[in-house]
């Protein structure tokens, strides 16, 4: 019965000899060493009543961070992008219309995917390093009409924080759900879902969280979950059907897939540091190291590409100078020192650099490190 | 700027203190502890050179495993159920007829899935713990003239290998292509994707591969990335996209989402170690093993699920006798001994128990130690 085997693709690999990174960047970011060990615990079974207990307190962790108490808050079983594209299959049925606040690269993905679920899409777009008005998100849900309102509260590819406040109550005054990202928020940014009267949002582990990626929270209000009940059909996607994981993850515990075991013993850990350390003073640490950081630059005579008021103190976009190979130097901060820093993504392409400072990542000595390195290095990289 | 704080869902847990598993049942199985190191590594960013090329060494070792040379072979974001969809969203179109052979509970998954695309369903039906012959597959593929037949090589919920030879090349006589679920056979079991002919497969991390639950591997060949290439409009789920993955996966590593990098760590050292010991001997062990847990159960009076030849090695259904309590004696076996042993899935509710022997497992240990166990403390649980 044992046929030959074919060894072309038998190679003999060593075991993984990974580089030591400092991850400064868009992220992922490092994750916290408590994390990684809880990663490494032996998994258990997904239905062991000891599991069954942890996904509960994972999802009651979830709902402190984000500030709401959304019955149906879960990790899904995938990245940032997973529990993005849950949003949206969840609550986009073909012809509705949804309304994407576009001002930078995730904005952009939202059109991509909302269209996908046949839904008719209307944007309105800021430049690449500011944020909306409420006049013009009011002027856009007068003339359009959407059944959603989707918007970037931190976007990862400008370093702009998107000012919430009153922007739920419109979309209830023009009965239009808010979707939001809060994918470089959750954890580390002040965030209110319920006072701000967020529908749906959703993020990814990697960044405040100080878990590893792997998994996407989720989270979707009582609004939301009537536009679901109120669908014709099935949400046209099985993994990401919140209505069969509201049976998993709900009391009920009906199977629907093995859950990623390890990776909620990560976020689970992740979230007690968090719970832990309080919202308080994680969101003012993020706030103090990156102004601190703010200054450093300036102090190096670098330009900062968004305007104060807008900045966000997870992803700091600083302006390539003239003359200066941005590509370059990133690439010299990786190999040489462990660095990793990003480099501009669509618009910004070529014209930013990006530093992230989240979640474990946001330390003192991390600002001293690289704003020493962007001192002593940068000038090396003169074209 | 920051507001009240509500603590009501701050919990004060303490760390993770889970109960030490020996995982015997349907899955996932126990990981190899050089599978938890690796995951345990700190993370590195998802498009630093060492990861990019970590990726490539993931898909070369995936091949050897699938014993398949498709250029299109990675592992999924998501857990097998992912994988499982990704095959479905990415071939089907609206209106293709989807012929799918139900021996089991994932069949029935299949359905649900190809229905959420559009699909027209056509099902042939064998009882739960039967195969389907060739005659029986032929027989509805004249009947159907399905664009694509969708078969289970290894039915967890019945303990089915099903026999594959043939089946390629029936698929390929009437210009169908051969979608084929290995979720509990991968590593495992013998599989010769490219010689059976098989145009797309999916799997999981956390059984044969003795990784954690959380990756699914993924596998199409050129004549289902033909079917992809002439489809009519996007393929309608973004996350699992392979006309957008093979851009991030391929050459050209364009960013589509965050990679789940410390999962892509463990698979990476799970594929690694099955290539260190072989298929040869993997699939071997496996076949051992089981043998020897089903002569110890027939010894011990109880009678199994499946005739002899169809029996799948990783995972084998034992009937409940008359008059025993099976759900508590599992209840028993998992509180007193630590050991898991699944119970009867859908038509086999209550009518058998599933035990699992895959992977780091599957030893000759482990199997004395569940028939000992049946042995002495099955007679407690008479009703």
């Amino acid at each position: 019965m044992i046929q030959s085997i074919d060894n072309q693709h038998r190679k003999a690999f060593g075991p993984i000899d990974a580089p030591e990174r400092l991850l400064l960047g868009p992220g992922p970011s490092n994750a916290h060493p408590n994390v990684l060990n809880a990663l490494a615990l032996p998994p258990i079974g997904h239905l062991d009543p000891f599991y069954v207990n942890l996904m509960g307190e994972v999802q009651e962790l979830l709902r402190y961070a984000w500030q709401t108490s959304n019955r149906l808050t879960l990790p899904m079983s995938g990245t940032g992008s997973a529990a993005m594209e849950a949003t949206i299959a969840n609550v986009v049925e073909p012809g509705d219309t949804v309304l994407v606040a576009v001002k930078g690269y995730f904005g952009n993905r939202l059109v991509d995917m909302a269209g996908r679920y046949g839904a008719n899409i209307c944007t309105i777009e800021k430049n690449w390093g500011q944020a909306f008005s409420l006049n013009d998100i009011e002027d856009a849900l007068i003339k359009y009409k959407p059944n959603l309102l989707t918007i970037v509260h931190a976007e990862t590819s400008t370093g702009v924080c998107q000012p919430m406040e009153g922007i739920g109550d419109l979309c209830r005054k023009y009965d239009c759900l808010l979707l939001v990202d809060t994918v470089t928020s959750l954890g580390a940014v002040p965030l209110y879902l319920d006072e701000w009267k967020v529908d749906l949002a959703y993020s990814c582990s990697q960044k405040g969280l100080s878990c590893p990626p792997g998994l996407g929270p989720f989270t979707m209000n009582e609004r939301a979950e009537k536009k679901l009940s109120l669908r014709k059909g099935k949400v046209p996607n099985w993994y990401l059907d919140v209505s069969l994981l509201n049976k998993y993850w709900g009391s009920d515990r009906v199977y629907h897939h093995t859950a990623p075991v390890n990776m909620n013993f990560g976020i689970r850990e992740a979230l007690r540091l968090l719970a832990e350390e309080g919202l308080e003073k994680s969101w003012a640490r993020h706030r103090t190291n990156a102004e601190k950081l703010w200054t450093g630059l300036e102090e190096i005579g670098l330009t900062l590409h968004v305007e104060n008021d807008l900045r966000l103190p997870t992803l700091t976009t600083v302006k390539i100078p003239e003359g200066v190979d941005g590509k370059a130097f990133t690439l010299h901060l990786l190999n040489t020192y462990g660095v990793e820093v990003g480099v501009g993504l669509g618009d910004l392409a070529g014209k930013v650099w990006r530093i992230g400072l989240m979640g474990y990542n946001s330390t003192s000595q991390n600002v001293e490190k690289v704003l020493n390195l962007f001192d002593t290095e940068m000038s090396k990289f003169k074209k």
